[in-house]
């Protein structure tokens, strides 16, 4: 067959819908490996990146993508990436990717929805006894949250050439001191794959709930993903003069839990000076030694700072090391900076920005055009390939926190629309 | 004998001195247990109360009083006294004391040293042949730190009837979730002598580093302390809503780090406009989840504040209160407030005061009335009886820090200071 053109009125594909009840179920499987309840019925999940929940994940999803009759590779960093077979083995996959890894205190559906919702296209485009000239992927990449090893999005970034293999597997945690390679080894996914990978798909999309508030707060069902922000990540240590709280007077301190208090809330009003796409977090602060009657001898915290314009990134960036080095002299202390991570914003391709959008709209769904304020694989990604992003709302915009959740609607129609992006994506390649 | 009066001339007495050597060797002794070393070859001491480590330091402690032949009791809080008979029994005896516990990271001369040169004086007097009338006691009381169980100085609080037994007892460590009762029982410090102490010593005396740079600053060899400022420990719990660093627009935020933060900065403000007899420190900030990528869920975080003068130290907390009061709305979190100290100025007894003073003086030394700004077993003692400091410099004002350091010379002086306020108030208590 050549292709299928939902575009042009082909009613057997038009027509076809995911399974919800079959996704929501995987989701929730998923979800029990590494599960976390909270006090309220709220639950989620710690699956950090090559831990043993992560490997029991890995089993988990591989399994599922064995049941599926896909052919299963693993790369050298432990990226996965199932294949649905084409009628043409000449053409690039269309690929679907996200992750399976969470941060400490994560929800179910970050990544694992993006995921999983590919092995539900897979096993609906079967079911259907639809066939393709191009074949179609799904892949989960590793360590895409960072949070046990910086930077994030790792394994996208190495999988498109970003950073060289060794440098990744090189990296130490600095939770737990362990060495990425190592515990790739360890549980089981240093695979023989080759990393980067040597063929672009043809083009990529991802599937990813909100994780911010804004398409519940504006009642609308899915978010056509324009770009992501850039993503600057410092570490600030402070070094000061520990000292006792009740005998050092004031003008003798060199108090570095003064100077970390005065850098967030410079970055607060960096925020307000630099205009509403700027945003600003403060998300760690670690004091040594911490205690109530001691000022303290040293502070480390982060600062992560994102934005649209990569110009008023650097313009917050600059403003910032300028603010740190008068504040070091004022204080007398030692302020030293190290990035743990800087990506520049990316613009998705036009065309696959309109695909989704098209998608959306003849599913009758409210759409909204947006950035994301998140980093995902799709950024990584759109280095070797067109890419895109579709948003199902956060109820709250909660996200990285168990409370994380999104109603069965907007699931079912979130992947729904990807389903008729990828069709679409199957049927179009002449065009690309 | 009729008690000895050095300031009418009794040249024996007069000339007495303390056997710095030994002074020293048991300081370093004691030190050896829980000692921790530094880079650069600073090192000090980790014995929080009722730890394995303070059970060790107690154990040395007590041997040596056995060593000298004096009546050692244990109270019900595990505050040791060991006393030098007089020839009376029915007079109060004079009591020299401080703790022998630590900070986290404490040095080996903060309150060892007036532990320590209490023995040394019972040994010099006992050597010289000297009888009085009245006799001596050293004492050490539990938990002066209050790092492991606040309050601090409790131990003597409770020794003075400032806080029931029971309620010192059931105490809970918030670093190890230990009750402090058990704690006493497990190191074997709970013992029979009755807490509070049914009689009041004569007079207390306390000879303690200054752990603050004043008298270095100034070259001043001994600190006549009038008293000690009021004390104010806050624990401030912040709740927010945890939230994507990057997805949440800043207008939409509950952050718990931005208000500490802000609230760290406004104690600095609040030193400022007070004057700067007023100090304010935040030495422990804790935050949750603690990652670079997440708005906090939740800050908990000290304020200590302190003064001399008890009407500003209430205006202080007062403009404190107003302060988190309009942050919480502003902010839209939860803020809420936990005492964990408070404690009035104390003012020492004019008598005891112009006493050190005038031994300073006489042996030569240069002097400087001051006030204490770290609390001290001292001043739970004054609620009982006329009370006294001695206060020796600090190289750079350190303590709570292991590079803590004072000099030979001036423990010399200060402990041969202490000797003759000791041998005066023998001397003196028909005027008393």
């Amino acid at each position: 067959m050549a292709g299928v053109d939902t575009r042009t009125g082909d009613p057997d594909r038009a027509d076809l819908r995911i399974d919800t009840e079959r996704l929501l179920t995987r989701i929730a499987d998923l979800g029990q490996i590494g599960r976390i309840d909270g006090p309220n019925g709220e639950w989620g999940n710690a699956r950090l990146a090559l831990t043993d929940a992560d490997r029991a994940g890995r089993d988990l999803v591989v399994g599922w993508m064995h049941d599926l009759g896909l052919e299963v590779t693993i790369d050298a960093l432990g990226n996965v990436v199932a294949t649905w077979p084409g009628t043409d083995p000449t053409l690039a996959p269309v690929m679907i990717g996200s992750h399976i890894d969470t941060v400490g205190t994560g929800g179910r559906f970050d990544g694992n929805l993006g995921v999983l919702a590919g092995l539900e296209i897979i096993e609906t485009m079967t079911h259907a006894g639809l066939e393709s000239e191009r074949g179609v992927q799904v892949a989960f990449f590793t360590d895409e949250e960072g949070s046990r090893f910086a930077p994030d999005m790792l394994g996208s970034l190495v999988y498109v050439g970003g950073l060289p293999l060794e440098t990744a597997l090189d990296l130490v945690s600095a939770d737990d001191g362990a060495r990425l390679g190592d515990e790739l080894e360890r549980i089981g996914y240093a695979g023989t794959a080759p990393c980067p990978a040597p063929s672009a798909p043809h083009a990529f999309v991802e599937l990813h709930i909100e994780q911010g508030p804004v398409l519940e707060a504006e009642a609308v069902t899915i978010g056509v993903v324009q770009g992501v922000q850039g993503i600057s990540w410092t570490e600030i240590s402070i070094v000061g003069q520990s000292a006792h709280a009740g005998t050092t007077p004031m003008r003798l301190r060199h108090d570095p839990a003064y100077c970390a208090a005065a850098i967030t809330t410079y970055v607060r009003d960096l925020t307000r000076h630099l205009g509403r796409e700027q945003v600003g977090t403060v998300g760690r602060v670690d004091v040594y030694p911490n205690l109530v009657n001691v000022v303290p001898a040293r502070v480390v915290l982060t600062v992560d700072l994102r934005n649209t314009d990569d110009r008023i990134l650097r313009e917050a960036e600059s403003r910032l090391d300028t603010f740190l080095e008068d504040l070091a002299v004022a204080e007398g202390v030692t302020i030293s900076t190290n990035s743990l991570a800087r990506y520049e914003p990316v613009d998705f391709d036009a065309g696959m920005v309109d695909l989704v959008e098209a998608a959306a709209r003849r599913l009758g769904h409210s759409t909204r055009r947006m950035p994301s304020g998140a980093g995902h694989d799709a950024q990584m990604l759109a280095r070797i390939c067109p890419t895109a992003m579709v948003f199902t709302p956060s109820v709250d915009g909660l996200s990285h926190n168990i409370a994380e959740f999104t109603e069965t609607d907007d699931i079912e129609a979130g992947a729904n629309v990807l389903l008729q992006v990828v069709l679409d994506l199957l049927s179009t390649e002449a065009e690309r």
